[in-house]
Order: structure tokens, then sequence, then C-alpha cells
């Protein structure tokens, strides 16, 4: 079976949910049991590993139709977020590699090899996000300010932002990290003030329209966060909140970064504008801690994503290095030389 | 007594405080029972009342002493907003009309007749402030966001900037309002919107931070709110998150105003920067509905109030009529002229 954490418990109980069939972890994607763009896709191909190690096929003709299914399935989770779109296409790319005769203990063996390199793809890569983004500082220290969670928690392991914010604290170089909170799931109060706590490393909560106070008030160098699906134009999807932040950041002149492993990039879609926005339940925002905190027959709107345009970002650090505008070219350039 | 609704347990309990000292009705402002810069005013003056009403002093001269520390004790109840203070120099004011003979009947007499003129008077200052606000649809129906409460609840009645959205609905002007839920204390969520729907308005309620996914894809038409504190500059103190929901609204090309009465603005105070702000308990941010949300030892910063720079306003609409900049001349005029 597959252990998630389930981050929705997270930072008071540490509960692991055991997921013993593919379709346990589609709803653990689909119910916020697991989150976070890259982890996603790591926890969705140990879902079709589950399924691998089940099934009664005996080899890969027979299983093959439920395969395709089954990454159907997954790839229906979550509408924003494209990593998991490019894992399972890696991974039906490999399929189209066995034969009719393929016994089902090797496709067992290359799905489980291919979740695996998965798993540590990512975190090599987020290593290097991470360096490349501890650049930034040129040896000073800083004042980081951040939106969600893009940890541990959100890959398999290290982060995204949260890894460059971690390689800044290898280096000696985080002053303090300012974390939004977050609303309506609180990743940031719950899940990266957890992690942050965990690291040692110096930290302060504020609700997510306190963050233009912040920025005016206390010295903020940096804003780093992560993201959801980029554009080829660097139109990022990201936490909804994130364009706010970037306006708000624009506005005082504070550098905005975004820190995204190349699977986040997108760039068959030209710009931002035909990234789909998963909208939620109202629930999400009407409830805190299974309370109303509305009138009963209140309405919302719970876009659970948003698009920050390409000219509100100062760069995109990547593991190959940080692109900087106009990111058209640069992006293009990511998927061809590398 | 002075019966207060506890504005922290709506909209689904109407609870009813009974304040029966001066220190009841203090630490209702205190701790939030009551809010909102008009309706704190009148609560201070009905707190004067009470400790007039239970004295054992027979004239002014035995009460004088006592009454000045009460005015004390109200106005270190909180620092932000301004008509509070401005109440208080008005009933201090009154006061030295008084002699050291006057009988504490009459004395009595007088706290009362001026609480219940503020009440009055609110009332009727923020029906013109509605009607001065609802020209600006010049006939349109519009979209209408806002944030936090400044309606029945924040007022001795009618509102501020839910003042304005009232009138307009009176004149069939709102199309919708987009209510902010207004972390930490959700008085979007919990008042504005329960207000809203007593009226019969069209609403929903977004996260904050997605206020500009709201403005960006949803065409909104204008947005309005409050004021704790307005400069001779324009400069304008109100709930956080407000100086974020202008950047962003400047953004997106989307009229910014500010609703408040004269008793509002401070021209005593040159710009924003000296206007103190109230920094309160990082519980309100790290608990949801008395469950901690963070890591036990977390920090938080918790800002009540920001300044939203005049230069992201439109206008500024008074009971006198709408502002607007260049504000300095304007405000004057507002102090001279009226």
């Amino acid at each position: 079976h597959l252990a998630l954490i389930d981050q929705k418990r997270l930072p008071h109980e540490e509960i692991w949910i055991n997921c013993r069939t593919l379709e346990d972890v589609a709803q653990s994607i689909e119910n916020m049991t697991v989150r976070g763009a890259p982890a996603i896709a790591t926890a969705a191909a140990y879902g079709l590993v589950l399924d691998a190690q089940q099934t009664n096929a005996l080899n890969w003709k027979q299983y093959r139709d439920l395969f395709f299914d089954n990454c159907k399935r997954m790839q229906a989770t979550r509408p924003t977020a494209v990593n998991l779109f490019n894992a399972l296409h890696s991974v039906r790319k490999l399929a189209d590699t066995w034969t009719d005769a393929t016994v089902i203990a090797d496709v067992r063996k290359y799905i489980l090899q291919f979740a695996k390199e998965l798993e540590n793809a990512d975190l090599t890569t987020c290593k290097a996000i991470g360096a490349h983004g501890a650049k930034l500082a040129e040896g000073r220290k800083l004042r980081v300010l951040t939106h969600c969670n893009t940890g541990s928690l959100a890959t398999a392991g290290y982060g995204t932002a949260l890894g460059v914010i971690r390689a800044l604290h290898e280096k000696g170089l985080i002053e303090h990290v300012y974390v939004d909170e977050t609303r309506p799931y609180l990743q940031g109060s719950r899940l990266t003030a957890y992690e942050l706590q965990q690291e040692g490393i110096p930290y302060s909560i504020q609700v997510d329209s306190a963050a233009a106070y912040i920025m005016k008030h206390e010295k903020v160098d940096l804003v780093v966060v992560g993201a959801d699906r980029i554009a080829a134009n660097g139109d990022t999807a990201n936490k909804v909140g994130t364009y706010s932040l970037a306006i708000v950041a624009a506005h005082h002149k504070v550098p905005f970064y975004i820190a995204a492993p190349r699977s986040t990039f997108d760039p068959k879609i030209a710009g931002g504008d035909q990234i789909p926005i998963e909208m939620r339940s109202p629930k999400e925002v009407l409830e805190h801690a299974g309370v109303l905190v509305a009138p009963s027959k209140a309405e919302a709107r719970n876009p659970s994503f948003d698009v920050t345009s390409n000219e509100l970002i100062s760069g995109l650090i990547t593991e190959f290095g940080v692109l900087r505008p106009p990111f058209g070219p640069a992006i293009q350039k990511l998927f061809t030389e590398q």
C-alpha cells in the first residue's frame, strides 16, 4: 500500500492514510490529503503501481485497457497542475515500448521503477532549484515572503520555493521568512510553518491580506512561491492569492520569483488564459474547522488557483537555472537545449 | 444598562451582552464584541452615560475627576479609529460648559442627550453618505466589491460603505456584491454577508486574496470600503487588507472609494505614517474557531489595520459629498466651509 500523511490534519495530528487501491490515491488527491503539484504526480505514479500489483492479468495485453483507464482516472483528479499530466504522459510513452507478451511481473517492475525514478528525480530537481535560487542572495541575508506550501509536503522532499528557502538557510542567508497563512486551506500556517519550525528557520505568519502591510513596514527582500502550471509566455498558475501578491510586490518593487521544475512548464499553452482553474467547494471558504462562519445560505466563489501574468514575475527558478524575461525565448530554450 | 449584540458570535447566535458598567463597555470594545469606528464612538458615549447614572456624586464638582478618568479609560480601548477620540473631545468640550454647582441630575441628562444625539447624527450622516455614494452609479447597475463590515453593526445603523451599497440597492442599482471574508476576524463572511442576506442583496463571499482573481474574471465596477482614520492628505487607515485591495484595484483600473463621515477625518495628522496601528494578539491569526491551526509555538504578525496611501484612492464619500483628489485642499474645505 501507499502511506500518505494526511495534510489536512497537520500540524497537530500526523495521521497516515493507507491507500490500498488506485481509487484511494485518486480520492486522496481530490480531497487534498496529498497536495502540491510535484507530490501529486508522484502519488499518482504510485497509484498506478498499486493497481498493477493487484491485477490478475497475466501480461500487458490483458492489462493494457485497464492501465490506460487508470491513467485517465488519475488525470481527472485535479485540473490545474501540469506535473501530473506530464508524469502520466511519460508513463504512457513508456508503456508504448511494452509488447502484448510482456509478462505482468515485468509491467509491475517497470511501473514501480518509473514511480521511484520520478520520486528521486523530483528530489534532485528540487535541490538544483534550491541551489540556483540561493545564488539570488548574492551573499546577503534575506527577508523572504512566501505563499502556500511548496516544501517536503508538496514535493517528493526538499521543496521548490521552500527548497530555495532551505538552501538559503543552509548557507546562513535567511534572516526571516514571512508566511502567508493561505486561505482557505491554510497551507501556510499549517504546513509551511510546520516545515520551517522543524528546520529551525525563523518565521512568522500573517493573514494573506497583511502581506502588503508587511512589505511596506518590514523590509522584504524577495517573494518566492511555487507553481502549478507555467505557460509558454511565463504566465503562471499557482495557489489563489499568488496573483494578488505579485501585484502587491510589484507595487513595492520587491522582486517576485517563481520556483518550479521543468515538469511544471506547459509550452503547449501560449498564455495563462488557457489554463483551467479548478473551482472548489464554497464550503472550504464558508466553514472554519467544520464550523460555518457565514449565514447558512451564503454563497462563495472559491477559485483554488489564479494566474500571475508574466510581466509581474522577476524570474523563474528552475533546476537548469533562473529564467529571465522575456520568458518566451527562455522557456523555448529550456525545452530545446536541455 | 447598555445591550450590545455580540458581534463575535454572529451570524449564528444573536447573543446580547448587557453592559452594566463603563468598564463592561470598555472591555466590549477591546474584545471586539462591538466594533466599527462609528459604533465604538456611540458605545463609548453610552458607557459614560452608564457611569453617570451610577455615581453617588451630587454635582459636577464632585463628579468631574471621575468623568475625565472615564474619558481616558474609553480613549485607551482602541488606538486607530478616530471617531471615538472625536466623540470624547466633543463631550469634554460640552462638560466645560458645566459649573461646579451643576446638579448631577443635569449632568446625567446632558451626557445622555449627547449620546442620543451622537447616535442620531450617525444615522443621518450614514444616509447622506449613502445618497452621495449612490450617485456614482450614474443609473447603471453595479458590481461592487467590499472589505470588512461597515453596515448597521459598525455604525449606529445603515452603515458607511455598506450604506452606499444599501442606497444603491434601494435604487435597484446593485447587480452583485463581492464580499472579502476579511481575515482574521471574518467581519465580511460573518457580518457583511449577514446584513446583505437580511436586505435581500445578491452577494457572494471570497477569501481576501481572491479579490484580484474576481476583479480580473468577473466585471467589478467599484470597490467601496470604510475607514477608521483619514489623515489631512487623504491617507486612510482601515481594516488590514484594505491597502492590498487598493493596490489590486489600481492595477485593474477599478475605482476605489472610501466611505466615511467627517468624524473619521483627523486633519491634525498630516499623513498616514502618523496613524498608530493596533497590533492585536497572534492568537486571532493562529486559531480558527478556537482550534490552533499552526504549530504550537508559531509566531504571527497581526496588524489590525493598514494605511492606504491617497494616490490609490479615487474618492472619499462623506455626508457632505464626494471629495476628489487632490484631497489636501478638499479635506481642508470640509473643515472650514461646512
